[in-house]
């Protein structure tokens, strides 16, 4: 504990040097990428975010593993003694088309166990974050396990374009209290931590979308899992779902049709 | 002018007077009614906001006609030379479900004319304004155009729960950047009003909902309509949509197969 209290501090410390370089970032010209297709965008300031803790993790715990979103090349070795999963900007397309609604998402594992979690919500200057059996928090102040929400009272998010079509939305928006996405997964997933949605559920994820929320669900009795119920390791890829208890069996019955 | 700018104070004042009865409300319990289904609810805070602007329009204005989204009775006479139209919280069921993203609009109409337009987004402290041939601002500061935004290129926010199974979310989904939707007609129309959203478009809709939107989108160069393409009035219902110039041909193009 005393270890991790320490590599919490240099995180918030970190993380306290590159927020006002993104802000700064937004009165400039942004250079944006596509990645795979035309909706999937980087930037410049991606980028340079996943340098920086890149850099910092790299100095102060030089034979850590680190897996980022922007990484030329994803290493996923056999040795998973200590893991860092960063997105450098969760979010990106709003970060350039809003200025606002995207997070920095920071996971630290040692064996397969989940430390350490972070989501910078950087237009707000909030920071969301969990340590293993010590609880979440935000800003330093000790969230509350939410409230049990049943899906018939609760607000869903989910990645819509992806949904569109299928018999599923059409049951999530019947049963459930009512849809809404902010289109950023870490700032969805805040929303359920915070006992303000009910879940968060996404198709297409990597482990840097899923990493940190694993282990503030644990902190606070959430629920984490595929649509189809399996268990979600936090090196899967796919769909995944963080949600409240009260609306976890009922949802899950939904999305194994997805 | 100098009527509007002495009326415009005086709405100032009523708003920096209930916004922080608002907020302190959220830490005592709601009483929460149902309307007209499960969804639709109202709680004694909207009704307390309403009574406030209604008791200060008519000691103000005791001649002027005001249309609530709580009220009783709806009153559209044939007299319509001074119109208030308000809802006192627009977005009631994020009001009650993430005490955060609602927000307060107020319209005043002059013989069907828009004089001044209010979007007060409560947990930002950011009051929207607008006045005929006078601009748009943000808490004093004006608000430029928004620059044009494609439909390909923006992002389209509506009332998702109402769209499920319909050909024309499909083809949103596709055409457009992305599907955002934070679940207040208000707080959705900031981003289009802003520039970080193309448009939004709703298909259930009072007076209330789009009043002041009207106003917005005259400074500011932004388009409304119904899905149709046909001319939105402020007493009108139903569906419409803001929409940035850019995106709008190509959005009625979709939306008229609603």
């Amino acid at each position: 504990m005393e270890d991790l209290q320490k590599m919490h501090n240099q995180i918030v410390e970190w993380l306290n040097e590159i927020v006002p370089i993104i802000k700064r970032s937004l009165s400039e010209e942004l250079k944006i990428e596509i990645k795979r297709d035309r909706k999937d965008l980087v930037t410049n300031i991606d980028k340079m975010v996943q340098d920086f803790l890149i850099q910092k993790i790299t100095e102060a715990y030089p034979t850590h593993m680190i897996i980022g979103e922007e990484s030329q090349e994803l290493i996923i070795s056999d040795n998973r003694e200590h893991v860092w999963i960063i997105d450098p900007i969760d979010g990106t397309a709003n970060f350039v088309k809003q200025q606002d609604h995207f997070c920095i998402l920071i996971a630290y594992y040692e064996n397969d166990i989940g430390k350490l979690g972070y989501i910078f919500d950087v237009m707000n200057d909030d920071l969301y974050y969990a340590i293993e059996n010590n609880g979440a928090f935000l800003n330093n102040e000790k969230l509350p396990s939410p409230e049990e929400i049943s899906l018939q009272e609760g607000l869903i998010s989910g990645d819509i374009r992806d949904w569109v079509g299928k018999e599923c939305l059409e049951r999530l928006a019947e049963e459930s209290f009512d849809i809404r996405y902010f289109g950023c997964g870490g700032i969805d997933s805040i929303h359920v931590i915070t006992g303000k949605f009910a879940a968060f559920a996404t198709s297409k994820s990597g482990p840097w979308d899923l990493a940190a929320q694993l282990i503030f669900a644990k902190e606070l009795g959430l629920k984490v899992s595929h649509f189809n119920g399996s268990h979600l390791h936090y090196l899967d890829r796919g769909d995944w779902i963080l949600s409240n208890k009260g609306a976890f069996d009922d949802l899950i019955e939904i999305l194994k049709g997805w």
